[in-house]
């Protein structure tokens, strides 16, 4: 086990040659999603929905931290609670899935159809987002000060009907965490607001080691009625910036809406200013496009479902059983081990197979760290270990390591750390490589019209227009096919003047290309 | 804190009057789920979500240790899947949500209708069950035998259209777990309809300290389509029964509908053998009817989200600030220890209130331990402990007991224990005593008529009919309010008469009324 073994390079496409068709080859070689035959939906498979699970867990470990309470509300919306936001039933009405039935008969050709004597008196919208059924709760919860803050998350899943999908990215149907909260007044509430998007900026950085910039999106990005929406943003491989989590300061239009009110201490009636927060299965897409390579996935150990996979080299002859004894008490002894607040997770994989073919699928799945062993590894006490970040970093390709049982028993939880780290270090370095300060439009224009591929993100000052002044914003980054991501939150002071309007800049906003 | 304090009795209606109705204030006292507003669909409050999180978790844990992978599968299953298996569209097609369209537009008096352009060329049925759009994915990912078994499961919202529904029970839509899995033959599928049977009967027994009986359903309670189902079957504490989880064997008719085959060693095309099995937020509903008492729930330390609450008294005075950090200790010790293979939950509910209205809140709830601690017992060293269980036990009521703090901490752990042991025992006996064996069927009448609230289940001899002569059974049963639940698989010998036709009796059967 001393030389390097060949390891088969089995995706088909190269991230520089067509990164999209990459990112969905990466998706069905690491058996993460599949298309589901219905229309906008995708299959969740094991490796991606481990990878959810990992993910849920964890955030959902920040969210109680927080005082947050779960709960669960309908999936079906009656189409008068929606019509109640004017801006917001504006902001989804067209994407909505609508059930108007409640039983099916046989129909004339002998096949099922709705009932027409099951119609809905009223339409049931499937949940696009929660906030109008949650702010129904909420105005029966809520009557006095002292039942404020309500800080409440669901775990759901929503529908948007959408024309184009992608997995992971953008399908009718996905999984995500909504966060609703009530508060007395807007100091408390827009606190909450920024610090769900803390939390998220913090997690996406700690446990995705996906870097992001969380920062204000600009008006015309608001969530359908909020008064202010924030996002955490990061920066995938082709350049493209990705939205992975928002958060929103609604203001006391959707308590109006809802009728959410309490009684002050002095007695007087108000109405709640409220927050909602989320954060989807799109997170996985973003980690894919962050820390996939050439070979496929490579998994941040935090988030893997197996961060250890222990791949005894059987032969099929007697000389197996003590070989698998050997694993098993590896195995064991890993589990036992504790890395990021929980224990190790490791499997040994004893399915039957070529090991040159399990290893390759591993390896495109991105399990952090795979363990061979032969039977002359098992005799000598010893593991032959491969970093999945190793693979094709520097002249060695493939560089297993031998490795006394012991040492790696006593540095795998640093190895697991050190990935981490290592996959953050690497995105991190890459994302700041490629944001760039543009000074004008010309400028502008030529940075992404650059004969590169991945021009990365530009960062602008501007003087924060609204309304027909950003309209026309809007309009002239969208010709050059650009979108305003968000302005950082670090208060830094700019001094300068807008690039889009001559007027004096207040602030900086990165424009990029996006998913 | 030596004297016993009053505990108010703040429900007002006693199991004995109105079982329906304590069952529903219990529900509402407890903070557990309310009416949505939405038909049929309940709002979880975070009490029950957090049971919920505590049996998902649990369940979770067997079902991965079985060797099942978690997936995700889309909520909308086109029309036309739906209607291949036929037994299994007859049985569901009466009660599903239909979605139509997929957008709303502005409608002739201003309000939003479903807009005509954007309806769906095929209808969408909202889940009722995922074994059409599972066995879709499954004809996809097996091909060889080498590929089976496939063992699949997922934690999913399912909408079944019900006109009366009641909380946890029987709602529109509601939270579970379904297990999907094919094998190659007959006895390798029924072996896993049994294992999850037997997982399903452990976990009700062990986490929610309610005993079952597993058994087989007769043909007439089949699932839609299955060639065999089995079910645990619990005794409420109003004599009905509740039928608390399924499994079934389905044999190779939703292989055939969905195309699930494969190659097997001799090369021959076979179609799998495929089994499903669930249960659901249903279990939420047995636990309250199993537990619970005239003072509210009393909840299974296993699934409850809190297994002691640590209630300081504080008076708002300067003397507050040692007796908080005596009760921070306090949980923090209790914190670290280790029940039932978890670390204990404690929480330190230091909100405002009277500490007997805050008492009694958790009284309602059914927290396992109650810890109040005044000034005395903090200068003291010691904990004044209310046990959920011992509130109406023997003729003390609300018998708090003074403890030294490290007697208490070296002790908790098996208060839990004892605890859960206790609710198992008390509700084994009860159905254990209310369980009788009928010989025929004027008895059956007359057990089931006799002036007894309560009469609970009767054990009956029966020849196992099939088609017209069990529907013949079916409906005398009916006449009387009553089911046959299942069959013991005990295998144990019968002789006697079938008490319905007279012919030789194969097995025993449970007969109650039901849920």
């Amino acid at each position: 086990m001393n030389q390097t073994p060949q390891i088969r390079h089995a995706l088909s496409t190269k991230r520089a040659d067509d990164f999209a068709q990459w990112y969905q080859e990466v998706i069905s070689e690491a058996e993460m999603a599949e298309e589901s035959g219905v229309r906008g939906c995708m299959v969740i498979k094991p490796w991606g929905y481990g990878i959810w699970e990992r993910i849920q867990r964890r955030m959902d470990d920040r969210i109680k931290a927080a005082g947050v309470q779960n709960c669960y509300f309908p999936l079906f919306i009656p189409l008068s609670y929606f019509a109640k936001e004017a801006d917001h039933v504006e902001g989804f009405a067209k994407e909505m899935a609508v059930v108007t039935h409640h039983r099916l008969i046989a129909g004339e050709n002998g096949g099922l159809v709705p009932d027409p004597e099951a119609k809905l008196e009223e339409p049931l919208i499937v949940r696009p987002t929660s906030e109008t059924v949650i702010g129904a709760a909420m105005a029966r919860w809520v009557q006095s000060w002292r039942d404020l803050p309500l800080l409440t998350n669901q775990w759901a899943n929503v529908v948007r009907w959408e024309m184009r999908t992608r997995m992971f990215l953008r399908t009718s149907e996905f999984l995500w965490q909504e966060g609703h909260t009530a508060h007395a007044d807007r100091d408390d509430a827009m606190e909450e607001t920024l610090r769900a998007l803390e939390m998220y900026r913090d997690f996406a950085e700690t446990e995705l080691a996906m870097p992001v910039f969380a920062g204000e999106k600009p008006e015309n990005e608001r969530f359908p009625g909020a008064v202010a929406t924030y996002s955490i943003e990061a920066m995938m491989q082709d350049g493209k910036a990705l939205q992975a989590g928002t958060s929103h300061y609604l203001g006391t239009g959707f308590a109006k809406a809802a009728g959410i009110q309490y009684q002050d201490k002095e007695g007087t009636q108000q109405y709640a200013h409220t927050t909602s927060w989320g954060t989807s299965t799109r997170m996985i897409g973003g980690l894919i496009m962050t820390h996939g390579d050439d070979d496929g996935l490579r998994v941040p150990p935090i988030v893997a479902p197996y961060q250890i996979v222990v791949l005894p080299m059987l032969r099929d002859g007697p000389e197996d059983e003590a070989l698998l004894a050997y694993c098993q008490d590896l195995t064991k002894a890993l589990g036992q081990l504790s890395a990021f607040g929980e224990p190790v997770r490791v499997l040994l994989d004893k399915r039957p197979g070529k090991a040159t073919q399990k290893r390759w699928a591993w390896v495109k799945k991105g399990v952090p760290i795979m363990l061979e062993i032969g039977g002359r590894d098992a005799a000598g006490g010893q593991v032959s270990m491969l970093r999945r970040d190793r693979i094709w970093n520097a002249a060695a390709k493939a560089n297993f390591v031998a490795l006394a049982k012991d040492d790696f028993l006593a540095s795998a939880v640093a190895e697991l750390e050190e990935f981490q780290a290592g996959l953050f270090a690497e995105a991190k370095d890459r994302r700041d490589a490629n944001v760039s300060t543009v000074e004008n439009m010309e400028a502008l224009t030529a940075f992404f019209a650059q004969d590169k591929r991945y021009p990365g993100w530009a960062e602008v000052l501007w003087s924060r227009p609204t309304g027909a002044a950003l309209e026309s914003v809007v309009q002239k980054l969208k010709a050059l096919k650009l979108t305003i991501r968000n302005t950082p939150l670090d208060g830094q002071a700019v001094s300068g003047s807008c690039i889009f309007t001559g007027e004096p800049a207040v602030e900086r906003i990165y424009v990029a290309r996006s998913y």
